[in-house]
């Protein structure tokens, strides 16, 4: 069976948004400057076909981290709710695009039910309204052998960290201080963690985690 | 002349002590537990008159740490102060032991004026009353050419930080989550940093950041 992680931007001050996040700015004030490291990159901008971009220590990190998953789990602001769309436009299907970066099920927790939405390229959201626990029993059983990914947001990512569900994680520390907004790391219970690795990489530091039971 | 910085151990979740600071235990619950990579070092157990340890990638962090540091400020807790034996006890010459490990000129932040305090092996304590801005001004002076090193705690480090007066400085990021305490980075301001370098070591990520002015 495949394990429970995830893996995110934080600033140095341990937050994964800026303050202030709106539909037209949902990382927050400061939040996309968290992902400066990544722009350049071809991995990345293949991802949102682009050409070009530049090969470095975060592209084995981006390539691991998409390798082997089998399902994703995500809360409801990261599909694209909040006060916004998700609410009046029952059309809505997520802010991620027509063909989302994920390519597997995509269960997202959520208070309305609604049917299954199957996008391009592989990537069916389902919206699960029984709670996180029962999201991760569907993950884990649509994935397999492969590992399920918690894609966010700090709120979601904390529920599984409390209920210690997850087994992994990788930290992508951006040299940024974003002095308020969404704080990844509290309300977690207590975890008792092993370094796995570091890595150095321009504008970045990748730091895992295994979370030891 | 030298620049300012300063280094210290912190969780993963941003704190450099644990909540229930004491007199017994000025690191709080768990606080102990982020400085757990250094204790087995052989740099580490030669200051405290141990013999014997290790050598490892953290060595020469720990190294140039301590390198060419003309003088350190630091605030009151951190010499030894609190509500317990620095008020109590007129003769308290602070926790760091008759031959505190800092062989230089060390300006202490207090609101009690007190005679200067020499100690073995060249450490001086000064008590600085007139606030942080002044403690520096005089840590330059004595430091010259060298670097001054702010010691800590998290308050003196915080006020230095919001001054935009800090040059540089090196997190020793543990895989520990204290959940509480007393939290290194906030209330800095606004602060643009660039990585220096990232270094992964066992049990310890050592991070470091040029503040960019």
């Amino acid at each position: 069976m495949g394990i429970v992680r995830f893996q995110v931007s934080v600033s140095l001050d341990g937050y994964l948004a800026g303050p202030n996040q709106t539909v037209d700015e949902p990382l927050g004030a400061g939040g996309e400057n968290l992902h400066l490291w990544m722009f350049d990159l071809e991995i990345w901008r293949r991802q949102i076909g682009e050409e070009g971009g530049i090969v470095n220590e975060s592209t084995a990190v981006l390539e691991e981290a998409r390798a082997n998953v089998g399902a994703y789990v995500m809360g409801r602001k990261m599909f694209g709710g909040g006060p916004g769309p998700w609410s009046s436009d029952p059309e809505w299907k997520g802010w991620w695009g027509d063909d989302p970066p994920y390519h597997t099920a995509v269960f997202v927790l959520t208070h309305h039910p609604r049917d299954p939405v199957m996008m391009q390229g592989g990537t069916t959201f389902h919206f699960v309204t029984d709670g996180p626990e029962s999201a991760l029993v569907q993950a884990r059983e649509d994935a397999g052998e492969r590992d399920v990914a918690i894609a966010g947001g700090a709120n979601t990512i904390q529920q599984y960290l409390a209920a210690d569900a997850v087994d992994e994680f990788e930290l992508h520390v951006a040299p940024q201080i974003l002095g308020g907004g969404e704080r990844l790391l509290e309300n977690v219970g207590e975890l008792r963690l092993e370094q796995v690795r570091a890595i150095e990489a321009p504008g970045v530091t990748h730091v895992k985690y295994r979370v030891l039971k």
